[in-house]
Formats: structure tokens, sequence, C-alpha cells
């Protein structure tokens, strides 16, 4: 298998109608803001749908999809029919949280054979948490330590699981002993770890966008995550020492936040470096929207601990903007809308192909 | 005493000019928010309103009733005389959940000689807890186990009270002994109680609308409630067990919140299978807004635990809309706007005697 | 040392040209917020800034002054030559939590000759405790019992040093003991300390405006805060036991919130008496945005710590208005925007004197 080129892109956008753009993505995770934000910038979208989702994206006017892809399978996207079909609708894909994890980076390198808005070299990078941690060090930022050894833990830390999703079996240990006890609880030895400090602090996660075709780095919101079942855990602080179980923390959903206006300096910052950073690491770097997972100690300090190259779920919280894109644009902007807008002005100024590949 | 019959309401109905409909409620718990939607709408507002409250209603300009009817007590308006006043001025009665603790589910179905937008009879269904609990379980959704003797407690328990305001005197327990002292604790023993497993997970409550002019059922938004003094013993984590008293759950006020796009299906199937039970339930079923309290436990599945059949307090976040809602209006469409919505599009179709009883 | 005078303010105001007002502040704090409202009331603006945050104020091109003065120290605005400077620009300052901070409470009494928004003798009143506490109890407020010697403390109390930023090295004490133990640990000792009884409750923030020219007092939000370590500290309430550390309270950001309706008539009325309880403390009292920090009991009693006489940090979450500014406002009204509505509204009505001091 190899990579699909950017010029194999390039030649099928080249044939593309840029009139009649149609915006698709799967059905899940932000796909309701994709196609809201894609409606209000005049494109056409379409929605890759298992049967019994459907209904969720006919329940919302305003983000119905204009046409479905029924498929029972994801990966059915992968198909040389499909591709034609799409292509035939003049598609360009927005890939969110859920199309990388069900397609999967390998497949959307090499097998996906349709125009992405993005880089798609980015999942990569995004997905393998050494190219990761290589990626975002090389930037200057502060990351949470790792221990190889479980013998080597000298602090709190939380050992975490590749691919694990929504931060199941995510455990907490001090030292050695309770990193195998904790291993043993879950379930999971043999599988694969890490264990990484556990930074205390308040979390953040920031929502940018990378505009190539404005040259700026734009801040369009934060928020943060809203988890189970540690939110209820702590409304029973008198009786913690009475259940058994350990807190989880599977995502569940998201709440706004705002930070101390003399923050922004240094998260404006996160965001450039980590943008220079990506055209180091493979061409063209980072395009589009991405969010920085951070911790803010008491300090003041940010410690990062993950990066989204892609739309995250907590910008679905700004259907209609946020505290800071409402100082960016005068209309309502959430990130669905912005990367439809990125498109539409790429396509005014003859430059589609440097925002899709 | 009888109820009032739904013919009595569609007489008085008869009478009233269309074109000078008034929206009343008691000035309390969503007022402003159902005021402000009315006059978005169009149309007339009454305030039913002790008079220490007139200043706050007048301190708000866009949501300030046109008239006031200044009552001391709020079942004055159970009195044939206000009756009269208020019919005069083509009043629709919106009912929240201070409309109906104050005047009563008994008297609301027996007493109450006016339109009520809704169906009034499923004020008996919400207020007690056996009815209500059937109902639920009959659409289908997962709630908590229910103890009926203390020594039945096998888990952690939450202690309830029939009618009690705001969670006041709620406690927790791990076992019979611990039910006993809480009882005693809160000085409860003797009255009437429901023991309820305690499911540990992340609170959400759901806002939505069945709209029978539309013939759809719409999620308008959600949130999850703030409260005292639990949310300050959680700050002081490390002095907890020096706190010789148990925290407590009065509701203060509310917060946004957003859930995973693919939590989407399962929240709006809860709203249907509510809806199509309660027709099985009293005759009509629900009509308009009404809310679902849930625990979103790590598993992902929603533990319901309690329905309110009528606009909920937390709709008070999006007197601008919602995220969700945003993607149901072109305009900025609170719950209170959406209710007169319904109004007059009844009214236009010539369809309000099914929107009000 | 002489107090500025009313009237020499007034001078510089009669000569200024009312059709060329620029709204200027420091490049911090609320400062996006005050630039994007006064751009929208159609004013000019002016950011006195360090250079090395020019570029945060330059990524929002709608908050982005108009004029950039660069300082390397911001007490340069203490200069006559920069006073003259901003003289020519029709400058009215606008002084927000970073402003006061920076230049000090005095030195704006006696030193800074310009044009302020609201009342400058107010800063006085709201840096030293003494006359803080003076005040606010003087409006009839509940404010939490202060305890002058450690051998005092009978109950939970909190101590905080005078000038210490966002909270960092308030601990919690319950008894003589604790409280030397924490003074130790956090290196206070000799430091100015106040022990405050610890009410616990849950924390709200209320933003209003003393409109002099409308004559009335407008709530305009509430937000509550999020703070670092403790919002992570809470998420490992299992390992709260091993670790050393107590929990710290700075103030990282701000989340929004709103209050029981039934609520609001206590909430108005602390504004109301904070603000008659202003005008015996010293002349024309309190004018323009101010915040009452409480904690709402389980009772539902609020009780106040703190005031600030200024914009807070807090009104950022509002950059296109509350759910309480929306029933005051047809337009997107922040408290950034309403200070320059209240401004450009004074100068329409040849009242520019009463709201500049």
């Amino acid at each position: 298998m190899t990579e699909i080129s950017k010029e194999e892109i390039d030649e099928i956008l080249e044939r593309y109608d840029k009139k009649r753009i149609t915006i698709a993505t799967i059905c899940s995770h932000t796909a309701l803001q994709i196609f809201f934000g894609a409606k209000q910038e005049g494109f056409k979208t379409l929605g890759i749908c298992r049967p019994e989702m459907k209904r969720v994206y006919e329940s919302f006017p305003l983000a119905k999809p204009d046409k479905f892809l029924l498929v029972d399978d994801y990966d059915e996207i992968l198909s040389s029919s499909i591709h034609a079909k799409l292509i035939e609708d003049n598609v360009i894909i927005v890939p969110h949280g859920s199309f990388v994890e069900y397609i999967g980076s390998k497949n959307i390198c090499n097998n996906l054979l349709l125009p992405i808005f993005g880089n798609r070299l980015v999942f990569e990078w995004e997905s393998d948490r050494k190219k990761e941690r290589n990626w975002l060090l090389s930037a200057g930022l502060r990351m949470p330590l790792e221990f190889k050894n479980p013998s080597d833990i000298d602090r709190l830390v939380i050992v975490k699981f590749h691919g694990a999703k929504g931060g199941k079996n995510y455990f907490l240990a001090k030292n050695e002993e309770e990193f195998h006890q904790g291993m043993e609880k879950v379930g999971a030895n043999g599988k694969e770890y890490t264990i990484q400090e556990y930074v205390v602090g308040a979390n953040l996660y920031f929502h940018y966008f990378n505009s190539v075709i404005e040259n700026r780095i734009e801040l369009l919101g934060m928020d943060k995550r809203y988890e189970s079942n540690i939110e209820g855990i702590v409304r029973i602080p008198h009786l913690i020492n009475k259940i058994k179980k350990d807190p989880s923390f599977v995502v569940v959903g998201n709440t706004p936040v705002i930070v101390r206006e003399s923050l922004l300096q240094k998260i404006l910052k996160i965001g450039e470096d980590v943008v220079k950073s990506s055209r180091d690491m493979f061409p063209k770097g980072l395009i589009g929207p991405f969010c920085i997972e951070t911790v803010c100690t008491e300090d003041l300090e940010f410690v990062v601990f993950e990066i989204s190259a892609r739309i995250v779920a907590g910008t679905n919280l700004y259907m209609f903007g946020s505290p800071y894109s409402q100082l960016l644009y005068k209309e309502p902007m959430s990130t669905g809308r912005r990367i439809s807008r990125e498109i539409k002005t790429a396509i005014e100024r003859g430059l589609l192909s440097s925002v899709v590949y």
C-alpha cells in the first residue's frame, strides 16, 4: 500500500465543478455542526450515515444534509464505487474525530481517494503517540513526563491504553505497586500502555484554526470536558471511602469556559508553535482546525497532553460562535462554518488545492 | 370535586378573541423567559405576581409583562372573580414548576377553570411518584431500582422525601444502619420517603418539546444543575473529613452542557418513548415542553430518575437558544418562545384547541 | 500628594471634542471586551500595551484597538507627556481589574490626571479590606465573620493575604493549630492576613451595572470561577489522601451559570443596597459596572465576601450578552459595550460629566 499523493487528489479536484462543491462527512461527532456551517456558507451537504442514525440527522432541519449516503459499515466509503459516486457530487470530505477513528489513519492516507479538507498526512502524527509527542516537544511545549518502566514511577501518574475510547479504563497510580494493582483491576495485563505524569490543575481544551488562506491562526473557542462517572463521584465526597470502584473518565459531553485574558498570549503562542513545528514534521504541515488539550497548573503554566489535528467535539458548544470567535467574525462562526468559509474563500481565490489533500 | 373537562375549556376558548390572546403565568421560575418569548411572538402578556416580586419583573424591560395581576396568595387565581378577569383578557396560562407547586396538581385539574397550554392531566402523573414511575417504566426507560424496606438496601441509595423542595434533606446511605442514621439526622422519622438506587454518573437534564402541531419532538437544549452546599464541599476535599455535616443538594441554578453527538440517538428516543407511552396513560398524552432528568453512566447508558412535564428552570440558560435549538430554528428560540410559537401556529391553523386544556 | 478633584477632570472634559471620544484601557483583563464594545457603539479605541501583548490584541480584528500606545511599564501612563498625548485623543479611561492592580488605587486617585469612566474614589474603598467591609456591612449584607486572633477560630476559616493575586496561597484551617501550620506551609509568617469564616455553598458572582443616566441598576450576568489546581484535585477523590499538598485556588477562567428565578429578588436588592450605601461612603457613590462575589448557602442565603467596583473578568463570557442582558437589550450587550453605551447616551444628553471622574 502506498500513500495517496497530493497529485492524485489535485487531479480529482481539477475535474470538480467548483460551483457545485458538496461538503461531506460521516454522521457522528461534529457532523451536525459541519453540515450546518456548510449550509450557512452555501454548500451542498452529504451525510455518510448508518441507517439507524438517519433520524438524528433529520431531527435538526438546519443541519440536515441534503443527501444521505447510507452505509452499514463506514469503511464502505473506501470502495471505488462509492468513491465514484462521491466524486460525481464534487465532494470534499471534512474529517472529524469519529471519522478518523472509524476509517483509520492508515486507510485515510492510503485508500481514501477523495479530496479531504486539510492535510491527510497529519493523522499519522496525531494517532501515533510517539510521533505526536515528538511533534509537540519539538514545538517547545511542556508535556507530562513519561515513565518507561513501572519501577520508575516517582509521582502521581495516569496509565493510558492505546486506542482506548473516551478514557475508558485509564487509571491513576502513585507507585509501582499501585500500577500493578491497577492493571489487574482493569484487566489490562499484556496491553500496550503509556505511563504519564499526572499533572494536577484545571483542564482546558483550546480550539484553533490555522488558515493558510488568511495566513493566520485563529482561536475560535475553548471547552472543558464533562466525564462519567467522575462527575457523579465528586458529588458524594462523604461517601467516597465506601465506594469500592475507582472513578472513570469517559467523556460524555462538554461545558463552556473562558480564560483570564492575560493567558491568551501563551495560548496563541502554543497554537503558532505547533503549526510551525508541524511543517518540519510533514509536508505543508497542519491545515485547518486543531485542538490542544492542556492542564493549567496553579502557576498558570500550560502542560500539553495531546493534540487533536481536526475539529473536536467541544466545538459543538459554539454553533453560534464563542466569546472568542465573536471577536473575529461578525457572523456567528462555529468551527464547522469556519471550515466551509475557508473552502469558499479558497475557491474564490483559486487556491482550493492549498487547503485540500 | 370533579375534573374540569376538555369541553369546558374548549367552550371558553371558543369565546376567546384569537387575535388578542394573552399569555399569562405566575411571576417565578421561568416567567421571564415565558413573557420574553410571548412578546417575541407578538402576544400580550400578564404576570400573576406577589407585590414584592413586581420589581424583579419590571427590571427586565423585554420580559416585563404588559399587565400585572397582583395577588397576596397565588391560589387566589382559583377564585371565579379572577377567572372572569383573566378570561376577559383571553388568557392562556403557561404552567411552570413553581406554578404547579403553588397551585397544586389537584387544583389545576379540578379548580383552575382557565385554558392552560398543554395537557393539564399530565400533572397528576408528574406529581405522583408511583404514577410517574409506572409511566417511565412503561416507556421502556431504565430507572434506578427502588427498595421498599430499608433492610433491602444492598447498594448506595438516595433517600428522597415527597414534595421536598430542591432536594432539601435528601441523603445517601449504603445500608440499613446508615438509612436510620440519616432519617434521624434530618429529622424525617415518620415522613414518607423513597429509597432509590444511587446511580453514579454525570447528571444531564434534557429539554424536549413535543409539538402536536408540527408532529415532531424537538430537543431544545440540556443543562446540569448547580447545587448548594455540595458545590462548596467539593472544593475542600482535603478538609472533608473534618466537616461533620453531610453535603446538601439544594438547586441554586443551572449551567450549560452539550453531549457527544453519538448519544443524541438515545436521547431523542427517550423523548419519543415517553411521549408515546404518555398516550396510554392519559387522553392525548404529553403536549409541549418536558424534561427528562438522567444520569449518564460510564457505560454511556442513561438512567432516568424523573420527568418534569412542563418547562424547566434549566431552559433559562437559553434565552437566545441553545446549540441544539440553533439547528432547529433560524430565530433565537427559547423554550418559552417555542411555547408561544406553538400557540401562534395553532391559532393560524385553527388548531388551538389541540394544544390547550 | 492630593487627590485629583472632580473639577480638574471636568475642565479636561470641557475641552474634549465630544464627537471624537476615544475609549482607552490597558491591554489586559477585559480589554478585548471593552474595545469590542466601544467599537460597537462607534467610538475610537486606544490600547495601552506592553510590546509583547500587542500580537494578542491584533489577533482579534473586531476588538483590536485603533491605536496602540506601547509602554514598557504601565505606570508610564502617569507621566505628563503621556497624559498630554491621551488628552489630545479625547481619551476616557475604562478601568478594569488589572488596570487597578498595575496603577494602584492611590495613583489613580492622586496622579492619573485623565478622565476615567465611573467614580475614581471607589478604588480606595474597594482595595482597602476594612473600608470595603464597612461599606458592605453598612449596606446590610451578610458577610462572613472575621476573627482577629487565630485563637478565636471556632469554625472552618479561610486565611487570605492582602494583595495576593488570584487566591494564591489562601488556605483553610479549622482551629488555631491548623492556622499556624498553614502559615508556615505557605511561608507567610509576618505577612498581613485576614481570617474569615469559610462559608460552604455554591459560588456565584453577579455582574451589575449602575446607570446614573437611566437611573437604574441592571443585572447584566453572572459567572462562577474556574480555579487551579482545585479543579484537578476534585477529579481524583480516591487519591486525595495520597497527595500531600493542599489544593490551591488560582483563578484560571470563568464558566457561565444562571440562578433560580426566585433568587433574583435578593440579588437585585443586594445591588441596590450596595449602590445606596456607597453614596454615604464617598461623594456620588458607585457608578457603572460592579460585581458582588457571593456564596449561596443551602438555605438560599447569599453571603457576600467581596465587591469589585469595576468590570470583572467573568463578564468576558458574555461578549454577545448573557441570558439576563438579553432581557434588557435588543442588541448583544456585554458589560464592555454597556459602558460605552452609557458614555454615548451621556454625551447625547449633555451629561458626560456625571459618568466620568
